[in-house]
């Protein structure tokens, strides 16, 4: 059984986080950390799950008297980082789910973590699937190294091409020697109709109302193709992310950067 | 029983439609038309189905001979042209598959198919499949106004966007009223993510060996997509589209531009 | 401007309707009727939306005090009836979201819809984008008869097929002729590979988790397929079917069953 | 510079490897090998590429002859078995396509080449796209292990599901744990429409024409689902995997039993 304190119960992530925690068997929930309540319960906080679990405001206070295993800190950049090192502090392996962690922080933290023989897990993104599909696009790429890319999300979002899709790219690049793709002399009667570009990948954007986040890759080879596609519906897909993480967490020693590092 | 006269049998879809008129058991091939051989059997000609039927040089010759009732004509647009005249004049409905006509020759070979009270078809496009496609997307237009084109062909193609995505995006713009899609503010990281633009809808253009020649396209709403999808594979699939011309062509009186009059 | 009454607030389609009614502009929500609450407004009752509208537990009360132009029901089969009855007593046009009406049933309120000169509509489902990949399947099916369905749901769904995967298959029964598909000496190594039968056509129900509401209808032909497939991700998905019910019940005299009678 | 000789230069993998090897500068086509001709040219033997390159009869005549690198043998199974002991008895490294080995002859030809000290390669599948959606399935299957899979093939294939969805399931189930899928109480009302079942995993075989060899692996987790699919549209799309298989044999030592050794 892993105790596990739960930084950010209210957010999107952290509402999902705490019924995770609460369904697995092998997950024992001790405590949550919130900038806004202090020695109540949960059931008496609004926007909490309704549960007879502790709420504390300070995260020393916190670990003192509930001395868990793990934290999971989703709460955001600026405080994931002075978590993750009172988390240290005080014996308990984070698994921070922010970014906005520079080269030197990991450096230093990694360092903290491996004085302390403590694992300790920072992961920018949860999304396994999302993961999974990149690290089979890299694997995919060494033998089939013609790719498009086609991402597609909700006609709300601001940025195109999508960051995972980006992250894709470049991480096909690292096994694939640049070249331009498609003929050689070939034209746009409408432009832009080939998309962006990347190292002579193509990459397109669809925005859509009714797609949520979707992402496929495909390698073309003679007479056949190759797809990868992933197709993301809500923050519960981040879930089996989290539960990874803990798990990994109390079996690591020293700071791991991305979940990827656990997939292989 | 029609009778058939096909016109260009060494092409690639001459061959494939000498084929399917041999095997359709309501047609009967009369002859073939060639501007290389005369007085022989197909089986003697290079380049034929090796098939006991006569091949003329001289068209006139073979109708007054053979008096068919249909002209298939696969060859050029010059020698279409003159083909489809002659076959009217000999009281052979035409079934043209070339392009080049002007509006005014179109105007002009209606009036002579009225005044012969003959059935004439011109049809740029055998694809029913992409005929079906493209009707179908107008009319899920009315009810689904949000829409992104992806077409995906081979990565010799020189041309993008493919000649179907650009008539669909029209077709659809006949309901669809012009309107702007995607979030107002959206940027590109990577510039021509989103891809061309058509009176405020997207197209995309893939291109990757093991592709032939495929076309999405997807319709967004509250909740829900809608999408349609042709995947060509060969010439094959165009001799539904001339087997549908045949049988119409004997129904109809009058010149016929497009099989997508057919359909409905 | 129409003004409405929604029957069955609280259940999940009819907080959505409650929602998309308050969102349109031509739309005007008078109250909602709930045999459970009477005489507060929306914003006291538990599980409604926090609006300042009245409450009512007698739908002739209702009508009688507040003459909406339309009631849009979304209880269950039972009261669905009696409303729709006691709608066009008090001259309502209801809109109808329920099933389990008799082909007896239909005819007497038909012709009670026609006597009193009044629009009505009962529409067992309300997703346009299922509808329309009905119609537009059956108006492929004429062109290209050979088809397979395949049909994706969450793992949660009792029933195999879905409801829509087997009226899709009847509605294209109406166009296709019977004919028996694959090899006819095909054989199954693992048995039931080859999913349901109907007619000669192939149905398969996939069920995963991650997956909401999916269907695709392929149609093969020599060298090519043609695809159309509907996503559903939410309830969101079904308003705009209500939204045009709305509409055209207004228009209407008489009982029409399906929405798919407003679509061509 | 590779020397090849290619036994079976009529069949239509043979033919599509003549041409491969031909195109290839690092490799040389010294000679082919064919039951039917004896010492004349291709060009002179029908059914073969006219290509000025001599025909033997007899295998070991032509190693003798023309003491090549490797030998490419695409012929029949006991032809196959006969050849690959003939090439390692005169030095020759064997890539061969053929199926029928059983255990102990792998076994015996295994201490062979040890002996002699050559690679041999004996390949059952050649297509290197299908054999990567393989090993990344069950690369996935360790992370989500709700699987599906659904193969297509045109309507001329007599078997279902197909091998390589039959091999794939097998492969998943070396990483995931036999569980049933779906809901327990599910019912059919169109009975066989969940497919075939193979430790809880479904399979579903579509079979259609305008199709070649398609499959889609699909992966359900909470809130996503991740999708493996390989397209094959031709022969062409083993030649990747020949090329593979002849770099590859010469640089291994000893039998290597199948293409995802080499694909990691």
């Amino acid at each position: 059984m892993i105790s596990i304190v739960i930084a950010g119960p209210r957010g999107n992530m952290g509402r999902e986080a705490v019924k995770m925690v609460e369904n697995e068997d092998q997950f024992a929930l001790k405590a949550v950390v919130d900038h806004r309540y202090d020695g109540i319960s949960m059931k008496e906080a609004e926007g909490m799950e309704p549960l007879d679990i502790p709420v504390y405001k300070e995260i020393e206070a916190c670990f003192t008297e509930e001395q868990p295993d793990v934290l999971i800190d989703l709460t955001n950049p600026e405080t994931g980082k002075v978590h993750l090192r009172k988390a240290l502090e005080h014996g308990v392996r984070p698994v921070i789910g922010t970014t906005g962690f520079t080269d030197e922080d990991i450096k230093e933290l990694s360092a903290e973590a491996e004085k302390k023989k403590l694992g300790a897990v920072i992961a920018p993104n949860f999304a396994i699937g999302a993961i999974l599909l990149m690290k089979l696009s890299r694997m995919a790429a060494r033998y089939m190294d013609d790719v498009e890319i086609i991402e597609q999300h909700h006609d709300r979002k601001l940025d195109a091409p999508s960051g995972t899709a980006m992250k894709t790219a470049q991480m096909i690049s690292e096994v694939r020697k640049e070249k331009p793709q498609g003929h050689p002399d070939e034209t746009e009667a409408w432009e832009h109709a080939r998309g962006a570009e990347y190292e002579g990948m193509r990459v397109h954007s669809v925005r859509l109302p009714g797609r949520v986040a979707h992402q496929e890759v495909i390698f073309g080879g003679e007479g056949q193709t190759l797809t990868l596609r992933h197709d993301s519906l809500n923050r519960t897909s981040f879930m089996p992310g989290v539960r990874l993480a803990v798990e990994k967490v109390m079996e690591t020693t020293g700071l791991v950067y991305g979940l990827d590092e656990f997939i292989d």
